[in-house]
């Protein structure tokens, strides 16, 4: 198989007629500089990112994914990706706490979202409108508007899902391409690497956060929301 | 008098029926970690950003500005500020280069919006309108829309006064405020110490960045901006 990009959670291979895009037991953390391998990791993200993907696309959303292969694969639609990543956040946590006066844990109603350039060299910097489309990371606001308004959609969907599992969806991470007949979709991946889950009850931290405070059990929580979300 | 307010450049007085803003002959950098006092630029300042004051209302915006008082005093409506600086760029310059991959000396087209939270503790951090709302700076979207308006009107006005002047206008940085009727206001200073310019033959240094980049001489430049803007 031709590999058309490595990142550093995610293989993407040339398939067929369309991409592989293989998911790695690699953990990183701060723009690459923390790094870790757990064997199955990358087997439980494609596992829970495959089942929010279908929601999805049962509610009428436009994703890249066509479909999960066992243990660790997606097939997808080839994109061309917008180097933006768009954060959406329900609840103040994690970087936006050290860049503003908010209170960890504080709700944002409405959930508030974010534009981030994706550059491990400038620390994925969050900007507005004016700057995204200076860049040339997009043509016009008209195009920030649909992600936008996009990532609503995907919150209000995986929100109501999560809660009613007793997981509290916390803040999560999207990007977007392009496919070649210029239709938007949803690409990448939602899981415990892209998403922050606290357990409803306990408030405990069930994502990549164990892995970047150093919490340990990280593998643990992945496998719990798994089971949440399939409901086994 | 009575002081209401000690920034780090200006103080704000009580007056009889209206506030009475004094320049100061401090200089800081780096949110204020970095100091110097030199005699006669507080009434420079003073001067100059009263002549762009009179241009803006002469063209028809509102302004807190009521008069000027030698040396070194405004005259100026109370308003309520609203803890943001709009930052309007028209050539890239200073801190944007550090955030994002643009090429020094490029050109915005359309100048290029952005808004910051007045907070040293926070490095004055630039965000985006959810943000601002989320932080209770302002009321909503319609409110930033009507100072990014504001701004670039700002921009017209004084790109052209200063064209004509030999002085290419890179950046600067506005606040406003709401009076007690409700309208909202261009308060604060437009100044060497809140303006970048260049002198248009030379691309010559001609505001703050002297003082933050050491480059000497600062007020030297700062009185050829004042004789630029007089005519005299």
């Amino acid at each position: 198989m031709e590999l058309l990009n490595k990142g550093k959670a995610k293989s993407v291979y040339k398939g067929e007629a369309d991409l592989i895009i293989e998911f790695r037991d690699d953990l990183t953390a701060g723009d690459g500089a923390k790094h870790a391998t757990m064997e199955g990791k990358g087997a439980l993200n494609a596992e829970i990112s495959a089942r929010f993907f279908e929601l999805l696309d049962e509610a009428g959303m436009e994703t890249h994914f066509l479909g999960y292969e066992k243990p660790n694969r997606h097939l997808a639609k080839e994109v061309k990706i917008i180097p933006l990543e768009v954060i959406c956040r329900n609840i103040a946590a994690g970087s936006i706490l050290r860049r503003y006066p908010f209170e960890e844990g504080q709700e944002f109603t409405p959930p508030l979202v974010e534009f981030g350039f994706k550059s491990d060299e400038y620390h994925d910097p969050m900007l507005n409108d004016e700057v995204a489309i200076a860049l040339g990371a997009v043509k016009d606001r008209g195009e920030l508007n649909r992600m936008r308004e996009m990532t609503l959609r995907v919150n209000d969907i995986l929100r109501g899902f999560l809660a009613e599992r007793g997981v509290i969806l916390v803040d999560f991470k999207l990007e977007f391409g392009w496919d070649r007949d210029g239709n938007l979709l949803l690409a990448d991946e939602v899981s415990p690497d892209t998403c922050r889950f606290w357990d409803a009850e306990t408030k405990e931290v069930m994502d990549k956060d164990r892995f970047r405070r150093d919490m340990g059990d990280v593998l643990e929580y992945y496998r719990e929301i798994r089971r949440r979300v399939y409901g086994d």
